[in-house]
């Protein structure tokens, strides 16, 4: 089977790139051909699988047609202006995230109107398509009510896919991801940036900035849970989704509270004792509006599965990450 | 104050413009200008307002920015393609119901740019972005879960008037239209037409066919109550809607029997002779997959009003259509 990813050199397109390549397989079914799209071209590692690597526009109309005549078997579609660089600009925001999805879809469509083709497309939403007022616990049923512009761009592709995937143009699952942490790599200005930092530079020895109390709660999944989410949505049989192709990812609630506990258990006093407090207005301000804890039950009875508890989810940043040790 | 209406030309369109050169003003602000725009020339009516009527095709990028350069207060856009029609015809539906909806939101974001520009924009919504599964009674919290191409369309709007909104580049109201019924005309080949048909047909003395069983209940509003809650929308304090920029209009839950029960206390047995029944499960199907009825308590707690009872629908069609004499 040929695989196109778009959004390859993000920190979730890398993490998918390595995990196909380990597996040579996507339900059972050989990797023949892998395509990496991004803005900038993906660094293709070293395999026995036919890799390219492309550096597209998704935006440009034409790219997504240049990218589906390969004809690829099954698409995931990772590529995104992020939440806070889509509210910061609102044009190139709707320009990727909502006509770049729009543009994917009709390439698709237009393709299967020459001969036969209807591929598996899973589609990366986010809990942003959820804003306040929230319940504590929101049920899969909860409606799209987003707050922040990202968040209707993903809300309108989600509703996209389903149109498409009702059509018969498309094999479309959206899944949408928890807060990924532990990220690796430098601290970042997403506003959800210190969930990762307050565990990845104390494991580096290094301060890290706490921005909000303590108590905040959040929803939260590994890279590697991640991977598993879109690699068993590439998999799945869809006859299950009915008309609703888009699903809460199954993920873990945890305060920063809880947070720092794991890592005391996992790292000791000393990791913990270079988190520094320092209240940010602003960002507690933009936080507070967060989807605290989600009911993914759909997810969770098609086989989706995420860490239980921080502990893993920190475990699984230093085997990833630190080669198993900290440093 | 300048208001542009587009979809003018439509039975909705043409009925609104009427109630606006009648009244003369909207919210205590007098109508300067009025410009009806529509894909064929609206008939301008005799009118001490100055007014202008324009052939428009709003998939064009460029018809939005002219319309806009006018620099309107206040903007209805209730432009669509059908349900039915954009079913069938795929690439029209999105043309105009999404890319049209896009174009014209841009054009005032963009006319914002350059001087300050907030207009009121009223944005006609749908039922249809609600799909089965649905309770009897849909609370206006319910999820957008269209199962048409119309819906989807619909619903993208709805997200897109939201955060346009609250980006403070347009002031919108989108408002979800019950089935509007008496239509007056002859008979069309919407999946809907009979709720209409077995009205109007009998009080002209001819025959109408009934497709579904007498106990399908469904959600009404007369065109009168229709161009009210347009007119409500326009003048409206926006400041009671928060975030949810699109509300569920009041309407009646009506069964075909309630219908054809009414009819008979209106225009007697021999008008309800003239329904025959001719069960057509195509239509049967369809409509079984449609709102029963909605809870729409936010919108009659902002002031929404709708008829109560079949009766009064039917009476707003003989005064409003037949000069209040039943032929």
């Amino acid at each position: 089977m040929k695989v196109l990813v778009i959004g390859a050199a993000g920190m979730v397109g890398r993490k998918l790139t390595a995990a196909l390549l380990k597996a040579g397989q996507v339900g059972g079914q050989e990797i023949t051909d892998l395509v990496l799209a991004d803005i900038i071209a993906a660094d293709p590692p070293a395999t026995g699988i036919p890799i390219s690597s492309r550096a597209v526009d998704l935006s440009a109309p034409e790219t997504a047609a240049t990218l589906i005549a390969l004809r690829p078997d099954l698409i995931f579609h990772l590529a995104a202006i992020v939440s806070g660089e889509a509210e910061a600009d609102f044009e190139k925001g709707y320009r990727i995230n909502l006509d770049g999805t729009q543009h994917l879809l009709e390439a698709i469509r237009l393709a299967g109107l020459k001969t036969p083709y209807r591929p598996r497309l899973v589609f990366t939403s986010s809990i942003a398509v959820f804003g306040e007022p929230l319940p504590a616990d929101i049920p899969d049923d909860f409606p799209l009510t987003p707050l922040t512009s990202y968040g209707t761009q993903k809300a309108i592709g989600e509703l996209l896919l389903a149109d498409y995937s009702r059509r018969g143009f498309v094999d479309g699952v959206g899944i949408r991801l928890p807060t990924i942490v532990v990220r690796p790599g430098k601290p970042n200005k997403a506003a959800s940036g210190f969930f990762s930092g307050i565990i990845r530079e104390p494991l580096a020895g290094l301060e890290a900035v706490l921005p909000v109390d303590v108590g905040v709660r959040h929803w939260f999944a590994s890279p590697r849970a991640a991977v598993g989410f879109l690699l068993h949505a590439a998999a799945m049989d869809t006859s299950g989704l009915g008309q609703r192709r888009s699903l809460t990812m199954p993920g873990l609630a945890a305060t920063v509270d809880d947070e720092i506990e794991a890592l005391r258990r996992v790292a000791g006093d000393k990791a913990v004792s270079l988190i520094r407090h320092e209240p940010d207005p602003v960002v507690a301000g933009i936080v507070a509006g967060w989807p605290q804890a989600f009911l993914a039950k759909r997810a969770e009875s098609l086989g989706f599965v995420a860490e239980q508890r921080f502990d893993d989810i920190i475990r699984v940043y230093i085997e990833d990450e630190l080669g198993g040790q900290i440093g």
